[in-house]
């Protein structure tokens, strides 16, 4: 064969076979790839006009091979093999928790998780899909929380630009305002036959993300719906997750969102969504991140499945989340800075910076998002676009500060200041909505550190004279939303 | 006798009695006040020099007389009367509790709380202290939190002008960094002879505050202390109890505040608590307010004998607190405007601002005080002197607003946001960290509200056209902390 392909990357091979009758209900295809005495099983999928596939992310350096099973002859006993050769460039592998509160990647990389939210960027029009991803490229993001499915919302009103279900029958094709997934369908979708187009669309975007080192918090399901995508038959929803994972599972850079408020979506049971993690577990070999995010009624992250808090609210919860699920804890929505009337999207992006902080000082990560006003409705936390606001500047000095180390920062008690710190290597302290004159704390006796004072809204960092240990006495400009960040000198 | 004391002003009658012997232990003296069938009960004092007096604050217009009764025959069985006349301009009577949840006073004019701390301002030097009368003749408060004993404590390290007890022996004259009142003390003093001089100097302050308008907030007990208050025996700590209800209650601005951080005073048990609060009840015939301030345990606020909540802490707990003990919340201390090391004593004017609009948006009250380093350490909250900050001017904004109108703050539902009501007369929206670029609201049909936009921190208002019922949509200057005001139109 004399394939290559990277550590991470995606093995693709594809096959004619049957398009008659119903091949999404009526074909079995699966791969089982193999290498040395491991093996690993895949499903494949329909992608229509008569082409199936199947993907495999290596994790692996080596030769590997492959053969096929299926209940139609064509499809059947399929031989064939690749070889995966060392990750190049920002390829680090998936993102895995790591020192039980954080993220590494597979290689061990430090990921220090800076989100921000575009829940319908792939659905819109391509010029903004285009405009979003140049945006992308610029900010200071490496992961975004975006759903499968289309999104009826205020400022969401239009048609997507595909569906993911064949549609039988249209319904109104402009929002009416009302979002209620337990009435009636506005819209009739034909829920055994999917739309290869949707997910094709989809899964580029998410490679296009992978190319820009941002990671896809793919949200599986939500309520913000008027089509029928929130209450699909059971065997519809367990169909569409297998397809979602046998198509999108091989990008390294997947996370799998069950929900975007799950509590909103009433139809619902918790069994519901034990099952549908358990289908995702089954047919997810690479065990992507899994998390579910909230509006008012916490899930109960400590189910074996959650991965991580993925949490709605103030990053003050950040200490009693930790507390309480001994997981990592991702504030993915902490409002949006924005001026809608809605409470939710209307923060300033100076608070949005100071959450962001006080997300990393309590040992925890922040999510971004973006929602001011915009002439056509292009709001970046519904639709992409451009960003507008003067939070990503801000963020983007966050992560360039943060990332100057590496691993979890953990809270740390010096002298009773909000603080957190990697090991010994590094403290940061921060002031919140106090501005002492002079900041009095206590550093680890027997190292020495160099201090900065960091103005986190100026984006200036103050480098003081001398080095530091033990007890310090910082002089500080009386103002609030401070950091000062001891790093040792080696 | 043709003595003439306005309804709520102190009638006073001096004897002169024994003055051999401890005349605080040894001589019994009270004084029953009578008009028509009606009777009070009041103690006398011994001032000092043979010298009793006993003071009575009448509440009733009309002649009222008396009748003393003593151990001691020079002070038994005397006799004597005074008329009690309307009162006149800002006397307005004690404040009592009102609509449950906020403060009248005697006569049913609102109060609305607007309250500073100076723990230790009367024990000053003379000079110091009159400072500070002029600031606060200028400053927006309403009510003073003051220690009735000396503080020990950083930046509040002089010895006090008096002493409360007769000292018999002296300590160190200046702090040493200790206040563990657990631990031996330091100097000793006579638990059975007060210092006449000390109490007339802070029944002095207190009068000057009354005629300032302000509320006299005592604090009985409080644990920053170097020489034996906070452990006295408790029949001393009875005996000064019922000495301070027989100087003070008749002042009709006092407040009991029973402790400041009683839970710091480890040494003190609930039941003690409960004992100051009985002896206080008996000895104060005019049931004037009573409250204990925590440092981070709640005291039983529950407890009948408390009239309001007395709270450290922040602004956002007052919905919790209102519920949990149904009366009034004052958030007495919800960290100072400044800029000295420690957490509760450097917030920004900014955030203090914002703290007050909070507690009023809430249905609760807020305090101020103040923490600016000063090369004498006359810090306001620990010795008064002048104001540096520049939330009081944001704070009188404040108070000139709340007071155009009557009656307490509810909170109340105005399409989700952070609002209160005076009925259907007037209410505030506060957007807190939000910043709108429309406010969408719902007022009550059937009414017509003329509606303000008022920045608390530029102190500007800014009234919109027209008038205003059901559901308004407020163009607003994207930037938080801004609240909406709409008043009914007659």
């Amino acid at each position: 064969m004399g394939q290559h392909v990277q550590q991470w990357g995606i093995f693709e091979a594809d096959f004619d076979g049957p398009a008659e009758g119903n091949p999404f209900l009526e074909v079995d295809f699966a791969a089982t790839f193999a290498q040395g005495h491991r093996t690993v099983d895949v499903e494949g999928f329909y992608d229509g006009e008569g082409t199936y596939r199947v993907r495999f992310m290596p994790d692996e350096p080596g030769e590997w091979r492959f053969t096929t099973r299926s209940n139609r002859p064509a499809l059947d006993a399929k031989t064939g093999s690749f070889v995966c050769t060392a990750p190049t460039g920002s390829n680090h592998g998936p993102v895995r928790v790591a020192e039980q509160f954080h993220f590494a990647y597979a290689d061990g990389t430090h990921y220090s998780n800076i989100g921000t939210t575009c829940y319908g960027w792939v659905h819109q029009d391509p010029a903004i899909v285009e405009q979003t991803l140049a945006t992308l490229a610029e900010a200071p993001f490496n992961k975004i929380r975006m759903c499968v499915f289309p999104k009826a919302y205020r400022w969401n009103e239009n048609e997507p630009q595909f569906h993911a279900f064949e549609v039988l029958e249209e319904g109104p094709t402009r929002w009416d305002g009302r979002w209620d997934n337990s009435g009636d369908a506005q819209w009739r979708l034909d829920w055994e036959r999917f739309v290869p187009g949707h997910f094709r669309n989809v899964e580029t975007r998410v490679g296009q993300l992978r190319e820009l080192g941002i990671e896809a918090d793919l949200i599986l399901f939500h309520p913000y719906d008027r089509w029928g995508y929130s209450k699909m038959p059971p065997e519809a929803e367990d169909r569409y997750l297998r397809y979602v994972c046998a198509r999108l599972a091989s990008y390294r850079n997947v996370w799998w969102s069950f929900a975007n408020e799950w509590d909103l979506l009433r139809n619902k049971t918790v069994e519901d969504w034990e099952r549908y993690a358990r289908v995702v577990r089954r047919h997810d070999p690479y065990d992507h991140l899994r998390g579910i995010h909230q509006c008012h009624r916490l899930y109960d992250h400590g189910r074996p499945w959650v991965t991580h808090v993925s949490y709605q609210g103030g990053p003050d919860q950040v200490s009693r989340l930790r507390k309480d699920y001994g997981k990592p804890v991702v504030v993915d929505e902490c409002c949006y800075e924005g001026d809608v009337p809605n409470g939710w999207g209307n923060i300033s992006a100076a608070e949005m910076t100071h959450r962001f902080w006080l997300a990393t000082c309590l040992g925890g990560y922040c999510g971004h998002g973006e929602t001011y006003l915009h002439p056509q409705d292009i709001l970046w936390w519904g639709k992409g676009g451009t960003l507008h606001g003067q939070s990503p500047a801000r963020i983007a000095f966050l992560r360039r500060i943060v990332e100057q180390g590496s691993g979890g920062f953990e809270p740390c008690n010096v002298h009773g200041h909000m603080a957190v710190a990697r090991g010994e290597r590094e403290i940061l302290i921060f002031t919140h909505n106090h501005q002492p004159r002079v900041l009095e704390a206590k550093l680890p006796e027997g190292r020495s550190y160099s201090v900065e004072v960091i103005d986190p809204w100026a984006m200036t960092v103050d480098k003081r004279p001398g080095q530091h240990s033990g007890d310090i006495a910082i002089e500080m400009p009386v103002q609030p939303y401070m950091v000062v960040r001891a790093v040792e000198i080696e």
